[in-house]
């Protein structure tokens, strides 16, 4: 994978040129095997890879992503590119008038903009396996899954195409692609990054996050982005509690495993770990569909109605049972999430909850239970509290053997600066 | 009517005792033709009385409103009294077990709090005359309406009984009374007052507010709430919109004569006052009342089942309507209204918005209907926007022959502090 702070370091000395990495992503990204890759805007990258190496010529940086080729997931706007959130609904549609902010602020900081990546339908699912040009392969096994939505981010990554992507993160879609991957993914706060532009699936929980090799490379990025300072914990020991209980247990024992070193990890480092409660954690997560569902019912009503046969007939079975629900389930699930998401946090005796990040590792395309676990809430139900909690949440791989297992560091009491600093600093002691 | 300043130099000088005001309120307050009382805390309030008579004659005051008695909103909790929001469902409610937050702040302001004051049932319409005590009657004249829902709140000021009293502001609910009854009604952005300890109508909207006599009460009672200052304008020209437009015109035409009168006075006083636009109202305003449909629907739904016969019949007919509605009408006006009301105040080139409180004057009880016109809608459109924007807004009374008209101030770019002040210097040149 390509790590950004070696990739910085080699544009800025000089030893590869934007001109040269532009090309080397873009020849890469053509010859793809894990379908990441929607539409590349190939000529418009060139030539802006051309000015900035003529700008590194004279010694200049346009900014401190300089000459970096990023991928933009296929629900974010890019001017001049139509968005079709992997749909055929929106096979035909109109390039984007503008830049999505966010894209806006990448162009401004240096960075080269190469095409649209995989997007599951909508961004309506954790798997990754449903969209209008196939199901995305994961890097690691192209039989299996990257998971989603954010699926051609993470494996555009994954597999050393990219060392910076973006994705959206509604319940799930920044981390855990980036788990079943084996990249990295920062799930910022609401609002946090720009959410304008961006075809939404649910405006009670969207973010916009990014993915990379490693916490560094994320942290790098974000600070690019005009992301916050350290909070001035000045580094020092963050109390670290273990998520436990029956809604935090991997079907997967390996990832139970990866949970286990990073907490040894982290204690190695001088963080004092013990383990912690959720108490409400499950009765909290209950809402997450029902928000989330009336919130895209309400999207895509009037396309339902009339062009059902357009949807991928797996995101036409998520929509449906939505359709005409009444509201006042809706105000409920709201209220109970108010209610649940001011009661856990008090309830929380640390600084960072560390987690899996799901509960199986990537599962075989096609394949809806695994060792008897329904797969979809396998992939979705250790993220979408922290949607709901609207906690920053770094998400990080563990090695371990086989396929790529990854842990979440939720900040509790600290931000999403400090937490890419903690999620360094364990990588570098795995 | 009972100024606060003026009641407080009398409490402070010793011309009057905290037991001599309490006692004088408790008298009035029983031989009241209004209706406007629920129920009186006699025993506690004479008791609180002569302890802070007794701190009065050491020299001592136990706050800044060290003796003032004041009258709660039958929707806010009072320890130790029933919370009935004016309905037969809650007629039997035990005792609250403790005192909302905004009860509790004025008692630890020093306040004495006499009683629970009528409300339309459930807070659930902007007139008065439904709950289960009758109407309340307007002390102007007893045949017609109050206002609502805080209606008791504003019949105890304007008859002369209290001079502060706790009302709450959903889509109408301080400012209407308070125009009906002819004194002056604070309603602060959302959560400026805590809103805890209240039974909700909807939650989008609901906030605590306050009537007084006049606008310099007001400013005396919400400084010895923690209010906040002056936004350091320096008492400098402030830019006067005068809401024009069919939305704001009222059927009342002395209402016109009102804002006339007040833009004259305002201007006066070296204000730059000009007619303003505003583009959206209509639209913004037709999201109101599905929102708090849904909302009131989704508290109410499980007393509407079992026991509809227990409310009044016009409470049934207004949530009948809103049973199971589906979740994307809800969702769709949420975002109607969430565009809009983001949109509207760039449009605004004003500090200061000033428009009538209502289209009608006091209506007669039991009209549905006057000179063409439907009470309801006349009672709450000019006031809702508001809500629906979240801004501050004072109301007050400019004299008119007849019954009482009343006008609203509301804080474009400046906060209540301000709007309490333009509105006291308003009182004074009118």
């Amino acid at each position: 994978m390509l790590s950004l702070p070696a990739l910085l370091q080699a544009l800025t000395s000089g030893e590869l040129s934007p001109t040269e990495h532009v090309d080397d992503v873009l020849a890469r990204l053509e010859r793809d095997e894990t379908n990441c890759v929607i539409e590349l805007d190939a000529e418009r990258a060139r030539s802006r890879a051309a000015e900035l190496t003529a700008l590194s010529a004279r010694g200049e940086r346009a900014g401190p992503l300089h000459g970096v080729a990023v991928g933009i997931k296929d629900l974010i706007d890019v001017e001049g590119l139509p968005t079709r959130c992997g749909s055929r609904l929106l096979a035909g549609a109109a390039p984007a008038g503008a830049d999505a902010p966010v894209v806006a602020m990448l162009r401004a900081a240096g960075a080269v903009v190469v095409g649209k990546l995989h997007t599951h339908e909508f961004a309506y699912g954790p798997v990754g396996d449903v969209a209008a040009t196939g199901p995305a392969r994961n890097p690691h096994d192209l039989s299996r899954v990257t998971g989603g939505s954010s699926s051609g981010s993470a494996a555009a990554v994954a597999a050393g195409h990219l060392a910076l992507t973006v994705g959206t993160d509604t319940g799930a879609s920044v981390r855990t692609p980036a788990a079943l991957c084996g990249v990295a993914g920062l799930k910022p706060r609401r609002g946090a990054l720009p959410g304008a532009g961006v075809f939404p699936l649910a405006e009670s929980f969207d973010t916009v996050g990014l993915l990379a090799a490693d916490a560094a490379s994320l942290a790098v990025a974000r600070a690019a982005l005009g992301g916050p300072a350290r909070s001035g914990a000045g580094g020092g020991p963050l109390r670290i509690g273990v998520a436990r209980g029956d809604w935090w247990r991997p079907h997967d024992p390996v990832l139970g495993d990866a949970v286990d070193a990073a907490a040894a990890a982290l204690a190695g480092l001088g963080h004092p770990v013990a383990d912690q409660g959720t108490p409400g954690v499950a009765e909290l997560a209950a809402t997450y569909p029902v928000i989330v569902g009336a919130e895209a019912w309400a999207t895509h009503r009037e396309w339902f109605t009339t062009r059902r046969d357009e949807y991928q007939p797996a995101t036409a079975d998520r929509l449906a049972p939505h359709a005409d629900g009444p509201a006042h389930t809706y105000v409920d699930a709201r209220r109970a999430r108010a209610r649940l998401s001011a009661a856990l946090p008090a309830q929380l005796d640390c600084d960072v909850l560390l987690c899996p990040t799901t509960r199986l590792r990537a599962t075989p395309i096609g394949a809806t239970e695994v060792a008897g676990a329904p797969v979809r809430p396998s992939m979705l139900e250790t993220t979408s509290p922290f949607n709901l909690l609207d906690l920053p949440v770094v998400a990080v791989p563990v090695p371990v053997p086989g396929l790529p297992a990854g842990i979440q560091l939720a900040g509790v009491t600290v931000g999403e600066a400090d937490l890419l600093e903690l999620a360094g600093a364990l990588a570098n002691r795995l």
